[in-house]
């Protein structure tokens, strides 16, 4: 049994990469796929982090792609786990750009991924429990499970009575 | 005003990738991340097909990993437009593994992304009707309807009672 | 003994991609090299398929570059093995480029390779037969042989004399 | 015009490269498609270093890979352009592995490109005749008619009859 | 002129990358090279933070590889501008692997960049002065002069008898 | 023990290269960190010809960047043993770009690495004495002695005293 509780904030992985010119479009853009598998690369290490385990990437909630980023821009990447659930982990990831005169970081982009912790032969192990501290981290804390019933009613996993979070959204009982 | 009509079958993209060391953890098995990058690839191809425009990626919905894909496995990914709302197109990928001894195809993964087509500014361009024709690309055609709705709730731009398919989940009127 | 025969159409592999900015010289035009690798690779799946077993790059024969192909085309890659014999496969890879606006696939290229099924040791193990059903499949299928023969002249392994489709090229008996 | 004349030895271009796990199938040898690039790209340095143009893969002659190449081996390739036609060039390029305790090199495959030289639109240059001293030199130089009549023929651009050195393989007159 | 003095802390840049295959030599661990190709990325983008220009690496001094880092590792790299010079800027970069099991993070290595700023046609601009503030800081701070002027001496720049703090070591007047 | 000598020429290793895209920084000159990791491969090669054994970086010495080399440039790096110590190497990597039009190679770095052989443990092991021949092999052999002193009294290993070649440089007795 993993006892032992882990603050959110020890979770927290970082990156910082520069957009080079074959991860770009003809617009001179960066891919929506490779942004996608630099966040899942650090959230990764972030699960890693908080589980000290192999972990697998499970599934990916809704990503959106608001702001282009652009050839030789520096983009910062904050991953932080918000929740556990026994074996699995959520991992947000934050995605940043620096102004190249002011410095100013602006957030672009936002994304969820699940992981899974697994032994040698790919079964899950149990995980430490995520104890969040700031507001943030308290309101992603909670976010996880509405997206946690979300995902388990798409996959037919859950009866959407049962999720009571996002019934909330359509039925005003 | 982009008038023709399109058939989903005319978005076919196809690409086969062989695993390679560099693209599996500890294990053995394929990144998550890399396996994204390669849906998104292959995904903007088939938009691209749609619409015959820069395509960008605007987001991805739920994506789950089932089953692990080891080195040196052949993998096909296939994608195809599944509707075309104004300046956006939706594009579902579906991932195959092939046994190395009886060359049956299992599919082990799906990813819907969404994509616009764009002017040389970045401004959103009008994109082709998509017209579905199997019983698949009906279901799918359908369903992308009901996940535009959800994105659109999520993302606080519409109103649940709007939403009437994914209302009829939680409520029985 | 591998008794069971294949038709051609069973080992059709395709695959798909974007030319990168690496992937060109200072015109904008793609490698030839980076194109030879990409044929290997598809046309070692393809051989794959035939044979299910792993595969090594045996030859090439005579390739032309034809037309140049230009940063951010998609190229579709299209490997179909054209004959066996014992242990070998040869395979033919068709390059086809398409137009950005009509989608029109042009193709640009055409390249034939030569694979052995090998064991964990590196021993050459007999592969099924290959069997031609299209016009283009026993048009190939006939070239495959008197390909071999030329390569086994110019490598002194077989006489000119026995060379019987080669030599009517020259001798008019 | 391009009177100058070049000496062979002038034109060698070498590299050496060790083979790292990306570059290797499942038994742990180097793939006969990242050898062909490795190929490309230095004979393209030699042809350069002969024309001082930019030049452009037009063919490659027949390969054959006789003997596998393997994880962490140290391969050099070497490149020297063996005769000039007008504006093209055919390069011959040696591979040889080095033995990790002897470090006697063993030459383990040969192949021919022909490069043309460009100007900025893509159109053919004069390039300086080539003029081959040694043995071996004098050898390629001979052999590299012989293959540009070969080609010719199988692409239907000479008639066998004017070919006389090839003939000769097979008609004894 | 550059009148803004900016904190040593404001340039810190951190980069966490995970070992992979590719990385590696045949004893399984980091390559110096690869190592070297991402101290310098995170600290030209630290010289970046602190200058708001284009840097270009200028030199690098004493680098030692203590310990080796293995595939799968995760390493962290931290860089920070220690001193500037006009329009120069020497950052340290500090290697971190992290304990698979309990987290604990060592320090293996150590590098010291020093980079230019550089306007469009690669001029050298004048950049910020750094001010330290840590005790770690003001030892970077006093050594990196130490450093320059060892540099100078080296390239024939300047006379020994100048070096007053490197001429200590082995004069005691 | 390892009685045998070698030449200094044994030991030469040469690559020769093409800046690509992703290798240039948004002036479109060459990144200092490629570079870095490309001399490190070749110098590696040049000790593993010296030694015959696996080697690893074990430090570089002050490097300085003096010119910058440009996209789709050819570089030709080329690596000599300077000396040896029990089990350890020096090597010489000098940096040339050849002129597109006249072919002249100017020299435009120079960086020196050392290198340990080790066992599959990663224990050192004895290699070869170095024997230089030519003026520039002997004036690289002698200043290979100053440098290790100098290293070995900035590690803290040395005392300024016993360092007699670079003593001289600040005292005249």
């Amino acid at each position: 049994m993993a006892s032992k509780k882990k603050f959110a904030r020890e979770t927290l992985a970082v990156t910082t990469k520069m957009v080079l010119p074959n991860d770009t479009n003809t617009l001179g853009n960066l891919f929506g796929g490779q942004l996608l598998a630099w966040m899942d690369e650090i959230a990764a290490i972030s699960a890693h982090r908080h589980s000290k385990r192999v972990v697998v990437t499970a599934s990916i909630s809704n990503v959106s792609f608001n702001s282009p980023i652009r050839h030789a821009e520096i983009v910062t990447l904050e991953a932080k786990v918000s929740r556990s659930f026994t074996s699995s982990m959520e991992v947000v990831v934050d995605v940043f750009v620096e102004d190249h005169v002011t410095g100013f970081r602006k957030k672009c982009n936002e994304a969820i991924y699940t992981f899974v912790a697994v032994d040698q032969n790919g079964g899950p192990i149990e995980v430490p429990e995520l104890v969040p501290e700031t507001e943030e981290e308290n309101k992603r804390y909670s976010g996880a499970l509405r997206r946690r019933q979300l995902s388990l009613i798409l996959a037919g996993k859950m009866s959407p009575d049962e999720a009571t979070e996002l019934r909330a959204l359509f039925v005003k009982d």
